[in-house]
Formats: structure tokens, C-alpha cells, sequence
């Protein structure tokens, strides 16, 4: 219950706030700002990790990390076994190609999976950016690899599909000396910060205008040396995109899960009831990789089924599911994404009505009788999405028992058809249609007035 | 009537001829020695083409071809965006890098996708070799690309796996200047074949021992030029596979369809009606192209149950179905082929009793009534394979009409469970099981004592 | 006259300075400081061109700025030739290999050549950095390239030899957008030198030691924007090398000529009278390139005697000589370049006695009746270098005949014989020696007692 | 007195067999036949190594063979640097580029060297060909590398600049599998020969028509194995070059110094006395190797004077001298090549006389007082080419003295000088003239009438 009053007023206070406030530098006034509800409303959104990772192709987009930091022994190996003594990972950048590349395509798929945002990895852990930032002159996209400005081609290519564009931002730079040594300081010194990352993130945001800010790499130091806060304040205060962007929470190692519009907490977070704040689970289709592997297998990427799944449980809970995808060094977007995408794209086309714009039912997340019946609501409407089809076409429900009475008719939105059901004892009976007759595979949403 | 009589005397004249003859270099001779039955029964093949074609993988494994000779206006444009004026195909073999490379890995998912052969293209028509041939000096995969002997290692591995392994070779070299020079002399020279080609299949039969010897690129010249009997003699009457081996009917340009122990005929050769003479069913996955393409989409790709339908229909009609797969430069296999392969094994572990050594039903290779269900025998039995879920439930089938009797009893291989049934009028009505509890989607059995 | 009574006056004011006075940041406190001596007496430097240039190795080591900004025909055409569409020039930075890079060798080079100090490249108009800086992440020779720290060895072998160890930087970079932004701003903004510059100058002091700081590139801007007059303070008050450092004049388009330690002026700055001023000849052995250029021929390099008459002119007007020299891509130095510095070496291992520690005669610096004569003078003695053998073996001077009494001896240098001479009509007639009989075959010395 | 009379009988032959005659397959009549004349005066010829071993550039061009066959400590550590592992010697042919090769130029270049004749490497040791053969298909500089047929146009720039062109050919392949497998054999198969050498050879003749058929790499196995003698009948009796064309000794390992016009014997053949037949000192400017090294250095090479010493020495003995340039992989000849080049055709252009179109003396090729004087004959006049430049200026000669008489007169070639001259007890006292007067620094040549 006292989520259930938190979420409420979560809900009252963005609803109601004078939208021409302006924050103060400190997380209080940051916080309490209104935080624009196209977020909320979309619910899905495909994350890209793009970056020079994608020409290794190998074990994951920490591949330099695991290198030269953590000595992994599959790493060392392979690059011991493919290039020459000396080899640097910034060398990736000629074979960077991208010749392939085609922003255009890319956003024509998101929006066929269904997607209504797409954030872009504009620079990741290693310092590589994708867009010609004065801050990073020829370690970027135009100078070495494609020779384009990534972050604006896809950035004009998902708003001519109508979705929105956000950016993801790696605050730190593993091996960049400035931040080395402002580490090794303690924080002392923030020549890294003040040279380098806050003009950069202010060029970013003022050239390609996202509506997230999606910031990471934070971890090592508070969001006092990176001086997150002022950087917010000028994002919500000045910046071009002040009435319609929002942030996630990696702002400092004493942020995640506290701060920010969306708390994204931990990779792939899913917590599996309702939370008091919106929250996304960024999550993968290669479970072991946000980056392209060239030699992933079938077995490492997750089934239409599990993407439904997460998707279904993560929206029933307040979430917003951010679907990460790694285009191949050429700029290709794996067939075996693709699928993916098309797939949870045409249930989402059936299905859909019981994930957009819909709002968690604050009761109940999930059905207590059944297990895998999740439930959404919009409209006065309830939806519960299930997950496993019953056995002998019956669905039996516990939960949605206190919404029947006599007026009460129950549909399955895969082929609009009304379903018989009998409730007693407090539990809901309903007939399910012929198997036979259903397009969806993985998952069925019966939709209860 | 004439076909059922053929087929039988071909299956007769196989299994009595005596096995110790020796053939002539006639095609007469030839085509009446006794065919290994290893084949026949086998069905199901993995077709396998690597080579240099994978380094660009555009368009298709043709690439140098269009390119070069047809002046395609796509490959000429993809080349002069992405190299230096003046790069040549050969150059490629450089980054044939191949670091991903693992026969076992290749032959376990063959082996899991149900195959029972697996061809792979020892060399395609650039020439270039996947072994360390002696007449190809250089331009082989052990002194450029990988460094190593991939026709070796994907024998050993596929027959670790119990399959059988044949190799497709190319008998023409698009642009080798011996092979140029005698078609501009209208094959009044032979030196290619002489000095190149002869002791080059001697020399890949002799140190691999394939036991299909899959040619190709036969079409500019006949099987005089190519001195086919010889070598096919040679072959059968000489070689250590002789007892084992076959070969196709790609031997000339007056051969196809008509010599060898295998008709290949064309490329996705697929009649629909029974053959007097054993044939294969070359196909692709990908569409368009036999090689890797790097820029591939979901849509050029055969879904799960087209390959099973095609798969269905080339094996009731007395073929056998080689299915391609290209794996990129660097040796891996794409998960959207691993994805593929694994569905269609999974569909034969539940269905396979219809497809491995079984015969076509000689009179009847499909419904009379209904269409899409095809027929096959083995041991009394007869399968129907349906490949559309029949409305209502119930599958109304003529053709089988007259194998109904007081004792027949009908199962579905799913489950292997006892179906009910009426027969009225010379058609049977089949009552499915409720679709819910079946675990295929693309296409059931049925099973008829 | 003049210039006489101000180049006295610049010795006078250099060796009776205190040494421990403080310089301000304005030049009239900077230029008044005590200059450390080391510098004129060593007359004969080398200058080293190493960096990206190398690689394209074409025109020039302005090979890029020939080809984005100025669109050269020829090097464009070069590009479109050897590169693919879109090729960037830091994209070089892979193929700048150095695999035959060995600074001990240099420097056993330079010493053999005669050189009492060595000039390097640490940073040219590319912005690549010889050395790991900090401001240049991944652009420079230990993340891309040779991965070593460059300016670290060399400066180590140099110093091995006994040589002192000078570090030429550039100011500007053509293409850093941070400092075309400050340009196009007309210097309002300084965000390139703050950030960038002024740091990365303080970081290669404090690191490497220079005793020469060779500043480059300043033209597009004043000295104000480059904040040059406190760098330099900076560098004579507070760096680890404030006692023993000198620099030259390039610190803003307001300074060349005017201002620092050693006028250089123009490129090749050969004034051919006595200077007021400490200055130096920055001169190439190459006519046309600082850089090595891979198509160079043999017409393009200076002659032995071509490098001696320059070395002497230079010496005779109060210049020191940089020799330049351009390595290639490999981090070798070209045999010819070796055998010109073996030469230079093995001329000035007999004559170098009238070069090393001398002063200019400050009345005559070359004789005023035969051409190619050239004076210096040393503890006592007038040297006169004869580039031209004279007809009939007898030099007939006439500048010297005022230093003649009945004491005077006349010596060559070569072998070390005294000559005859004769004076008459203020002519003083000297009796070479037998052409047979010496070594040298470029320059000849005469020592006048 | 034997090696006179042998001489004089091999030029008689030489003059009066008919031209008609056919040889046949053996040595005897071979050598019997009569040798073209324009080699014997050309004197001086230019080698050129250019293949593969130039992208490496180091060690020598045998630098495969060092590394696979010989196990070279330093190679090896060169490629285990440099390379990752599993890297081939083929896979070098990408960078093979000859971006700068310019037959025009190279041919200039000879000619300026006072050349009468080049010879190119078609196809070294490692089988590469500059040519496109049909027999090396792939592995030659049209398919990989420079794509351009090298070995044409070549020899059409040297053509238009009137010298004679030669062809190098390497009959042995060092790692060809069908060579080594010959030789396992003992010869007792030749398909290396057969299939692949002999064609090529008549392909090469055929196409480019060299006038110096110059064999290598026979050491092996004897001329039987390479089927030689039928090679040259052809050669002399049928093919487009059979009256101008000359070839060496190399054709087995029991035919040097044996066979053949022209007597190489072994590499840097110089024997310092009169041959009896003729021969060729092919010797190196760069002592170390016959190919380019990136990493030589200036004491590795010949200086001018030691290339003017060893074409005196070699013409005053009967041979012509064949000068080895060894280009870049971008085509291009070092400055340093080229300025030894162009000081040898310096000289020659001042005392060609005494060596173009010569004869050995027969009777003394040295001077049996004063070493370093050695001697040719040419329209009754003997010259006395001097490599040191005598003490006092007075040269004295015993040898010459039989040819003084009254009549007498004595020259220098440099300046035409007449000299004062004295015999006395069969000496001969020849004034030199004043050496400040004297352009060559090399070598000076005396003409005694």
C-alpha cells in the first residue's frame, strides 16, 4: 500500500507541477522537476550499442576493458592469436567500416518492432564517438572508421519514423589519461571533467538535441567530481531540449536507483513488483553481449518468447523495456535481430493495446493463482497477459475476481473474440478459443471490462 | 504408370547389378553401375559454401563474376566506394581470416539439424582452394586466408559426427587464363584440363575421399572437354571411395539431368512430381545467394516451415534435400542459419520417421483432395505430412482412401498419439488432436498402418 | 656598423646578465633574459621531421593540409588512387609502424655527422603526438602507430651521445575543430589553447626536458591568443629546465624576426650578412620536403658541398645550422640521408675547427675580392673557408690582408700544413697545396695566425 | 698463352660459324653456336631484383627461404614482431603496391648510368611473377600487387631508350608442392617441369621476347630434370628471338661455368685474370642483398669508386658487369641507387672509351708494377684504366713499355690531356696532370697510342 501511495503521487506530483520551474544544481529541485510523460507512455524502446567494439567482435563491448585491465585469458588469447606484438584497440578504428550502415533501414526495423524510442551509445567506455566532437578530435566516427556523423544520421532517420531519440553517454573513459590521473587523485583534480566531459556533453546535447540523456560510467567517482548536477540543471534549464528531455540515474557512484527521471539502477534491473519511481530494464537480446560478437550462437540470444516475457512482466511493473541491439561492424543489423524484432513487433501488433500508454495495475502485478498472468490497465480496461496457455484451454484466475460482476465481458485481443468465462469461489474461469485458431505463439492477452 | 515402372527398374537394376564390375569410360557404363544406397536413405544433407566469396559477402557468392564479367551495376559500385582503384578479387584472401573457424562446432549443429551428409565447396569458380592443392599454388586456404586445411578439418570433423562427406568442386575457373584460353579455342586445347583440372580432382579425391563427388561448372563446355568419363571411371574403377562413393550429373553441358548417380539438374532443382531417377534438391536459406552476404535481411531467408515444406515435398517425390549454409570470413555461422538448422532438427526428431529411408509412394506423391499433404512409405507404413493445420480439425485426405481397412489404425508422430477417423465416399476424415497439445508448428505427420 | 655595435652588444648583455633575475610575461623581460650559451657554440644541430607525413611519404609533410585545404592536383590525385573513397589522413596512423625505429642509431648518426644537438618533431600541424600526451588521447605514437613513446627515447640516445636534446612543437593543429572554432572566432575564444595547448606544452616540459623549445605554427595568430609571453615565463622562471632552455621566435604572427632566444624566421633562413641577433638556419637536406617522401630522387637532395657551403655561410654570419633530416614510415633513415651526414661528419672531423665555439669576424664575413671565401675566427685565429679550389692553386684574398705582419703563419686544416704565402697591394696570395695530396673535396680551411 | 689462343679461337668461332645452323639438344651443339656480338660490347648492364622480397625488405630477397627453410634467428623475430601468427609470405602480395613504379623513369635512369642492357627478375626463387602468366595464376603482379603486367612495361621503356632487355627467370620454386615434390622424387617425376616451368618459359619468350635469357635457381637438380637443352634448341632455333637472344650458364647443377654463352659461374663471379670464354661479374650495390632493404644503411653499399674499380677489373678480364638496383615496393629506386647510378655514368661519359665496345688486352690485364692499373685495347689503342692516383703525379707502367715507341703519344680521357711520358729500362714514367684540374675522382684512364 504504501507503494501503491507513492506511485500515486509519483503520478500527481509530474501531472500537476508548473512546468516553467527551474531546477536548482541539487538533486532535491532536479528530482522534484516535471518530468515529461511521452516516457512513460511509450514503454518500449531499442537500445543500440554501436561502437568500435564491433570489429573485435569478441566476448563483449568491454573487450578492451577485459584486455588491458582484467587480463582475461580468452581475450589475451585472441588477440595474441590474430594481430601483430604491439596491436593497440584503437587500431580497430580503420576496420571501424561501417559500409553498410543505413540509418534509414535501422529506424524502418525499430519502428517494426514496435518501438516508440531508440537510444544510441553516441560514446562508450573507450572514449570512441560517434559523432565528430571537437572534444575527441580523430578518435571519432567521421575522422577514423564510417567517416560519418552516426549520431546525426540516426538521430534524422528514428524522428522521420516519428520515434524518439535518445542518447546514451559514457561519463568515464577507461583508458583516457586525463580521467586516469583525475582518479588517481581522488577526485582532486578534474581537468578530465573540465576539459573534456562537460563541454562534450554540453556540444552533444546542443548539436543533436536528444530527449533522453541516457548517462553511464559513473561508477568510480560521485556526482561531485562529475559535476552531474550543474549539467542537469543546465539540460533542464537551458538546453534546447529542456521541455522534453528526461535522464536516468548514473550520475556519480551515490546516484543509481535514487536519482534522475528514470532509474535504471543495474543492467538488465527487473525487479518483479511494482516500483514507487519509473524505472527501465535495459536489457539485452544477446544475453551475454550489448556489442556484436561475430562469433555469437543461437543459443545466446533470447527467444520472441523470453523478449515477451520480460517485456510483459517489466511494463506490468512500471517499467519501460529499453530492447538493446549490436549492428556488426559494417553497420548491419544481424538477420537473427531482425527476427527478433519482426517477431515481438507482430505480437505487439496484436498485442499491443495492453502495453502502450497503459499504467500497472497498482494491486496487482501478477495474477495469485496462476503463475505468467501479468496485468496492465488502461482505459477502465484490465489486461492480463498470459504468459503459458492453460492446459485443457481453461484460464483460471484469482486476481481479477474482484473485477467481475454481472456487466463484466472478457475478450482476447488475438482476434477480437469474446471469451466465455464463469467465476466462483473467487476464481475466474475463462474459455480459451481454439488453439488452432490463434496467430500468436508466445503469449496471449485477455482483456477484461 | 511409366514413371512408377522406371523408378522400380532403377531400384531393381541398382541392387542386383553385380558390384564388382568394372565401369567403362562411357556413360553407358557408368550410368548402370551400382549405386552406393547410403545416399537414398540418408535424405537429408548440409550443403556448405565457404570460400573468398564470404570476404565481400554482398550479393551474392557470384561476386566476382558480376563484378568482373556481367559489370553489374550494384558490385561495381560497392567496389568503387570500399577499395582502391584497381583491387582484384585474389585480394580478398587476405582477409579470408577465418579466426572463428571450428569444423566440430560445424558439424555438431549440422549433426543437430538432422543431416546425414554434409558437401562443402572444395573449390568455387574463382578458383581458389579450401585445401592445399598442388595446382594452386598460393591461392589456397593454407598459404592465404585461415592457414589452414578446411577440407581436412571439415572431414574429419563431420565424420567424428557419423555423417557422410562429399565435396562440391568447380570444374571451371571463371577467369584462369588456361581455362580462357581453351574455350577461346573452342576446347581445340585442353590445356586446362590436362595440366590443372584432371590431377587436381585426382589429387582431392585421393587425400580427402569424399564420398559424393558434387562437380560443378560444367556448362561452357562438354563432357569431352572435360574428359568426364575418364575421370568418372577412374573414380568408380580406381579410386579409394570407389565402392562408396557417388556424384552428380553437373559433367558437361550435355549431362545435366541425364548422367551421374545423382540428378542435380538445375540449382533448386524441384519437380513436384516423382522422378524416374534419384535427385537431389540443391536450395539455399538465404534466397539469394549460396555465400554469405554481410548485408543480409530476415526477409531473404527461408523460414523454419519453408524449409520443412520444401524438405516434405523433395522427399515425396524421391529427392533427397541439400540445404545451403555460408558461413562468414571468419568461419562462423551465422545464428540466424544455427536457428534454422536447430528448428528443422527439432521437427525431424519428432518427425523424422517420415523422411529417413523412406520411398515415395509411387502412386500417389500428394492429396488428391487436400492440397499441401504429402505422402511417404517405409515399412508398411504410410506418412502423410500436412502441412497446413486443417480447419475444424479434422483432415479430410482422398488419396489414402484405398489403404483403409477394418485393421487401419492412424497415429500423429507428435505425440505419437491415436488418431480417430471415418472414411465415407473415398474420403478419409482424420480428427486431429487439439492443437494446443502439439509440440510442431510447421507441418505434422500422419502415420497410416 | 650598427650591426656590429648590436651583436656585441647581445654578447655583452648575455654573459654579464645575472643569472638569477626572474623574467615577466611580456617580451621585453623575456627577450632580455640571459641566453645559456651552450647553443652558439654548438653551430650545427639536426632536425628531425617525424611523424604521420611519413606514411603517405608524398610532396611533403604538409600532405594533408595539400590535400583538404589547399586540394592540391597532385595529391588529390594520389588519394583517389591509392586509397578508397573516404579515406581520412588519420587513418594513416596504422601504417606509421616504425619496426625499424632504433633512437640509439639516430643519435649515433647525428654525433658521427658532427651535431651538437638534436631537434625533434614532438608534435607537427597534424596534432599527432610523438609522445603519449595526455590532450591527444589515441592520436598519438603509443595508442596508434609505432607504440612507443618517441620523444622519450630519442631524447634518451640523444643525450647518451652527449648531444643536447631540443623539441620542436606546433602551436596550431589545421584541423583540430576546437582550434578552427577559435580561428573562425577571431581568438575571441581561446578553448583550444586552454584546454589543449597550453597544458600539452607544459606536460612535454616537465616530461622530456628540452633545451630547445621550437616553436611552430603560430601564424594564423598573435601571441596573444597563444598566451605566448606566459608560457614562456613559465618555461625561464619555473620549468626543470628554466637554467639550460632556449627558444626560437615563432610564438604568434607578431613574433617571427622580433622576438626569443634564436631567430629562425622564415624556413631556410639564410641571411648572408652577420645578424644582430642569435639566429638559426632551419634548412633541409631534401630541397622539397621536411618529410620523408617515399618518391624522392636524387635531384631533390642538397650535395656534400651544397650542405658544407651552407654550414659555412650560416656560421660565418653568427647562424647556427639545423640540419633536417626525414625518416621514413619504418623509422629508418634513408642511406642517402646517411651518407650526406657521414660526409658533413667526416668534412668536419678535419675542418671543424673553424666552425664549433667560433664567433663571426664581425668586419668581413666573406672576402672582398674572391667569392666563396668565408671568415670565423677563434682564440686568436682567422679562419677562411675556400669553397672553390683556386685556379692555378694559388687563394688570393684581400678582406685578411690587414691581419698580416711578419709573424703571421698560414696553415691548411687539411693535413695541417703551413702554406706560403705572399702580400702585395693589400692582396695576400697563398700557395695551396697539392690538390693530390688532400682530403677534403668540398671546402677547404685556411687558418691565418 | 692457352687462354689466349681459347679466346682468340672462341671469338673466331664466334665470327665465322654460319648463321643458319639449327642446334640441337645437346650441350655440344649448343655451345657451338654463334652468340650475337652486341652483348659482348655492351659491357655494362643493370640488374634489376624487384618481387615480393621487397615488401618485407629485409634481410635479403631469400628472406622466405630464411625464414621457412633456414629458420633464420633474426628473420624469424622480424615476422614474430611484426606479423600475427600463422602470417604467410603470400599474404604479403596486398602490399606489394608499386605506387610509384615508372619504367619510363627507371629506364631513364639506366641509361644515365651508361647501361647497354637490363635485366629484370620475371620471377624470383618464392615463384611470384611480374608477369601475368597462365601458370601462375593469382600469384602474380596483375592479380596482386601493383596490377600491372611489370614485366612489359619494363621492357618497352628500356626498348625506347635503346638498350637490350633481359629477362631473369628462377627455375626452381623454393615451397611450390609440385617442386618439392620432384625433388623428393629425384627427378624421377617432372611435373613441375612440365606442366608449369617449361610452358611458362616459352609463354615468357613469346611474349616479351628478351635478348638475355637469364636461368637461375637450377642448383637442384640437373639439366636432364629441367629438360634445358631442349629449352635452349627452341630457344635458338624457334623462337621470335633465336638471333639476338643470349643466356647463361644456370640451366642444372652440373652447367655452370660449363655451358651456355654467357659464364656466371656464381654470384659476383670476378675471376682477375682473362676467361676463356666470356662471362659476367653480376654483382650488388648493396653488398648485403639483391633486393631492397628497408633498414640498410650507408656502409652496406658500394661507393662509387669500388663500382668504377669492379667494372674496370671485370672488363679488362673479359666480362661484362651486370649492376643489381633493387626498388621499393612502391616501384621506386633510392637515391642512394640512383646517385651511385648516376657518379658511374658520370664517369663513363668521360671514360667510356676505354671500356665500350673493348677488347681485353690479351696479353696483360694488369700492370705487373703499379697494381690497380688494368688494361683494354680498342682500335689500336691500349688503355691503362688508373685506380689510384699516383704519389709525385707520376704514374709508372712495365707492362706497357713493349708498346712505346717513338711514334708514340699518351692521353688522359679526362680534359683530352696529351701527357709528357719517359721510358727507361721498361718503364714507362707518365707525367699526370695537375689533379686540381682533373673532374673524375674515381679512376682515370690513360690512352696510349
Amino acid at each position: 500500500m504504501k507503494l501503491l501511495l507513492s506511485y500515486l503521487i509519483t503520478i500527481i506530483l509530474v501531472y500537476f507541477q508548473p512546468t516553467d520551474a527551474k531546477v536548482t544544481e541539487d538533486w532535491d529541485s532536479i528530482d522534484s522537476r516535471t518530468v515529461p510523460d511521452w516516457y512513460d507512455k511509450a514503454k518500449v524502446g531499442i537500445f543500440v550499442h554501436w561502437g568500435l567494439f564491433a570489429v573485435p567482435g569478441y566476448d563483449s563491448e568491454w573487450f578492451w576493458n577485459e584486455w588491458r585491465a582484467q587480463g582475461k585469458i580468452d581475450v589475451l588469447e585472441f588477440i595474441k592469436q590474430n594481430y601483430p606484438p604491439g596491436f593497440t584497440y584503437q587500431e580497430f578504428a580503420n576496420q571501424f567500416t561501417g559500409e553498410f550502415f543505413n540509418a534509414t533501414e535501422w529506424a524502418s526495423l525499430f519502428k517494426r518492432a514496435g518501438a516508440k524510442y531508440v537510444v544510441l551509445t553516441s560514446k562508450h567506455h573507450d572514449g570512441y564517438t560517434l559523432w565528430p566532437s571537437k572534444y575527441t578530435y580523430s578518435f571519432n566516427s567521421v575522422d577514423m572508421g564510417p567517416h560519418k556523423d552516426i549520431v546525426k544520421e540516426v538521430g534524422d532517420a528514428v524522428r522521420a519514423e516519428g520515434l524518439r531519440y535518445g542518447l546514451y553517454h559514457s561519463l568515464l573513459e577507461w583508458f583516457n589519461p586525463l580521467y586516469v590521473a583525475d582518479v588517481a587523485n581522488g577526485g582532486a583534480t578534474t581537468e578530465f571533467v573540465d576539459n573534456k566531459i562537460f563541454p562534450e556533453m554540453v556540444e552533444l546535447v546542443n548539436t543533436y538535441q536528444p530527449e533522453i540523456f541516457w548517462s553511464d560510467g559513473s561508477w568510480d567517482m560521485s556526482d561531485v567530481y562529475w559535476k552531474s548536477t550543474k549539467f542537469l540543471a543546465w539540460l533542464f534549464n537551458e538546453s534546447p531540449v529542456k521541455d522534453t528531455v528526461l535522464t536516468n540515474d548514473r550520475w556519480g557512484n551515490n546516484t543509481n536507483c535514487l536519482h534522475g527521471d528514470i532509474h535504471t539502477c543495474i543492467d538488465r534491473y527487473n525487479p518483479g513488483v511494482l516500483q514507487a519511481h519509473k524505472w527501465e530494464n535495459a536489457m539485452t537480446i544477446d544475453w551475454r553481449s550489448w556489442g556484436y560478437r561475430r562469433n555469437s550462437n543461437i543459443e545466446d540470444y533470447a527467444t520472441t518468447k523470453q523478449l515477451i516475457e520480460l517485456l510483459i512482466e517489466t511494463v506490468s511493473c512500471g517499467g519501460n523495456i529499453l530492447i538493446n541491439v549490436g549492428p556488426t561492424k559494417e553497420g548491419h543489423i544481424d538477420p537473427l535481430y531482425q527476427e527478433r524484432l519482426v517477431s515481438l513487433g507482430e505480437w505487439l501488433s496484436i498485442n499491443g493495446e495492453a502495453i502502450y500508454e497503459s499504467h500497472p495495475w497498482v494491486k496487482y502485478q501478477n495474477d495469485t493463482l496462476t503463475s505468467g498472468v501479468w496485468f496492465t490497465q488502461k482505459n477502465g480496461f484490465t489486461y492480463a497477459s498470459v504468459l503459458d496457455w492453460p492446459e485443457n484451454n481453461v484460464l483460471k484466475l484469482r486476481a481479477v475476481s474482484e473485477l467481475i460482476n454481472s456487466n463484466t465481458r472478457i475478450y482476447i485481443l488475438d482476434g477480437n473474440r469474446e471469451l466465455n468465462f464463469t467465476g466462483d469461489n473467487g476464481i475466474v474461469s475463462i474459455e480459451m478459443p481454439d488453439r488452432a485458431g490463434v496467430r500468436s505463439n508466445d503469449a496471449w492477452v485477455i482483456k477484461i471490462q
